[in-house]
């Protein structure tokens, strides 16, 4: 059971944009049991389009393609697909209807001839219903392959993947099962690490998978199992995790969740009825949008005070002018106050906040370049930790954003186990 | 002159990360005129390397490869290439040293056999000495096709890329020239802009290809012309841009290459020395983080009280209770009066402020799902508007950040230009 994930669009081969839709494809046929062989990306060129279709053709038994399904004339994907199939486009009545509803409510005008368009699929497809968009999904077989194209823009493919095209694959094939587990280490270099667990790597049965995923100061572990037996595949991951914690206790840290940490975090925070705030400097409220993605963070996210001027500090907050002026705006002692007062003036159990330095030049303290402290005010007290996340600004603000919810987590888990 | 650029590693094909190398590379390609054809991820399997090594070969120019480099027994793409090539791997003793160097720095430890064999690359390869990591990078050509490996870690996959490949992919190749120009626009849909310059569109010498880059609330147009004479190019486009300004002067907010529009406002905000906040409900932070991922932010933007509860509307940013009663908290009274509040305690010349229901369920106020207040604090007094952003979630925060951003743009603009 194998697919293959096609981008169609130039913005992605020259670098105007980074494809996240596959990644996100991916996973999802992965948890259903159905294995990525390739990803490609490809250009707007209706020859393109169509060598990459007939080289995938009974090659692999899924193509899933997104983009090139919008209303304007660089979009091709549709009609390129109606060539492969000698089809011919027809009006779908249901999409139609749908497309000039979304087009009134939205921009209040009536729909024009390109907007109409957008209902025309090929006729020997099965048409994807796009709730939340104006391009359908199509569905189309050719011999022993499925080709489905979905539209490019991120929530609509996601719409339809969750909605459409993994119910209709669940339905239509029997598939084996993928079961991953990775492992985190942490404090030894991924060489170093081969080498101590080799003689159990070398003895992992076939049909278990090994993968070092190292990053800067920690190296991840996966395992990935493939077959038609859930149980055994489960039973023996296991078995190999727990084979492996006895030769390197010292490093294993914990497990990979399949979640985000602010999903994570909410879902923690919910079932202990606890509630948090941030006030926040160099992060900017980065981590105040990034708790509130998640749905239902109003359960336990009262808000946030973005304090960025030093003033506002002060104005704002009502951090102390002398303590500013004492320790500097990025010190251990603002950023616990900044914490104190956002807990108290939103009322909440636990506060984060963060002062540093995220680049590229020094800010009113004068403190290095990737300089950030971060505090975490809890019911008992509150205390920080400084960093150094480096450069650039990007990587400084979420290493910030990052380490916060770890920090935070940790210490709620810590204070209300059991 | 085409490339393609593949990516080795099963982590991006089950979806475990994102592949962002391949933007960079290609975006690095594109500056000195090399297109990239395709890009491509496969799996950590000898035959798959193998047999796309071999459809490449001869089919484009360059072939950029990352991942697979490392230490560990799932690295093979060096083995791999050796296998494709006939060749046979000798130890460099520039990179021995450097690797012992590396290693005894940063581990504190004598260098162990798996280190060592980093040194270890193709016979026939000319290394691409890899300043800031253990991996080398490899050249090899083959016929009418050079392949290029480089390790899969993005700032080794980066220093290589500017300071090894591109120099000598300069030396080597002659290269025709890309020019692009992106055009901002806003406030129309895609459908309805295609509509309006289709003739013009139509009209584009052959030599310039046209892309719509729609996202919520506004679409990029983005202009790509490539030919041997620099200014060629360079004279037609501009006098495409002239033509199109003409055509669509209401909707276009900016022109310059990688331009955001929170860098066109920091840019406006800069020149005309101006301050704003935000107040943000449903957007949670997110218009306050966007304005701050600019370098330089800090010189406009004083912070931001993110209200998300409705308690703390009152209790911090000072909202009266009577007033949420009457109106409820989602309305265009509550929006005016937290932009009015947030721009006197931050003491600013502007405020933005959002109020609304992002879903999936209906909040304190029982508004409609998508419902989204937006208000603009001036120097003047204060103005609000109402959307309606549809679902899911992630698309009502998106469109109202972007909605925000461009309606404090053109007041800004119109209060401010000449």
């Amino acid at each position: 059971m194998k697919a293959t994930i096609v981008t169609v669009g130039d913005e992605i081969l020259i670098g105007q944009i980074i494809d996240t839709n596959s990644s996100f494809i991916a996973k999802s046929l992965d948890k259903i049991g159905i294995g990525v062989h390739e990803m490609l990306s490809i250009t707007d060129d209706k020859q393109h389009i169509l060598q990459t279709l007939s080289l995938l053709q009974n090659k692999v038994d899924v193509v899933i393609i997104t983009g090139g399904l919008g209303p304007t004339k660089d979009d091709i994907t549709k009609k390129t697909l109606c060539e492969y199939f000698n089809d011919k486009l027809i009006i779908n009545e249901k999409v139609l209807v749908h497309v000039t509803q979304l087009i009134e409510d939205y921009f209040k005008r009536p729909i024009t001839q390109v907007n109409k368009d957008q209902a025309l699929v090929p006729s020997k497809c099965e048409v994807l219903f796009n709730q939340v968009g104006t391009a359908p999904g199509m569905w189309l077989q050719k011999e022993n392959t499925v080709f489905i194209s979905l539209p490019g823009v991120p929530y609509e493919m996601k719409y339809l993947i969750e909605n459409e095209v993994i119910p209709k694959l669940i339905a239509k094939y029997d598939r084996p099962f993928i079961i991953h587990k990775t492992i985190l280490t942490y404090g030894v270099g991924e060489s170093l690490l081969a080498e101590r667990i080799e003689t159990w790597e070398d003895n992992l049965p076939k049909f278990i998978k090994l993968a070092y995923l190292p990053s800067p100061g920690r190296v991840r572990l996966r395992l990935s199992a493939r077959g038609v037996d859930e149980n055994v595949l489960k039973n023996e991951i296991s078995l190999q995790v727990q084979k492996l914690q006895l030769i390197i206790s010292d490093c294993i840290v914990g497990f990979e969740e399949d979640e985000t940490l602010e999903v994570v975090l909410g879902k923690l925070l919910t079932e202990k009825k606890l509630t948090i705030s941030t006030a926040e400097s160099c992060t900017g409220g980065k981590i105040a949008s990034t708790i509130t993605s998640v749905s239902g963070s109003s359960n336990y996210f009262k808000g946030s005070i973005v304090s960025y001027a030093t003033e506002a500090k002060v104005a704002v907050l009502g951090i102390s002018q002398e303590k500013i002026n004492k320790f500097s705006v990025v010190s251990t002692q603002v950023a616990e106050e900044m914490a104190t007062q956002v807990q108290k003036k939103f009322k909440t159990n636990f506060a984060i906040a963060t002062t540093g330095n995220a680049g590229p030049n020094k800010g009113d303290a004068n403190a290095e370049v990737g300089t950030v402290f971060i505090a975490i005010a809890t019911p008992k007290g509150v205390f920080s930790e400084k960093f150094n996340f480096g450069q650039p600004r990007e990587k400084v603000i979420d290493r910030a954003l990052n380490q916060a919810l770890e920090m935070i987590y940790k210490e709620i888990l810590k204070n209300y186990s059991k």
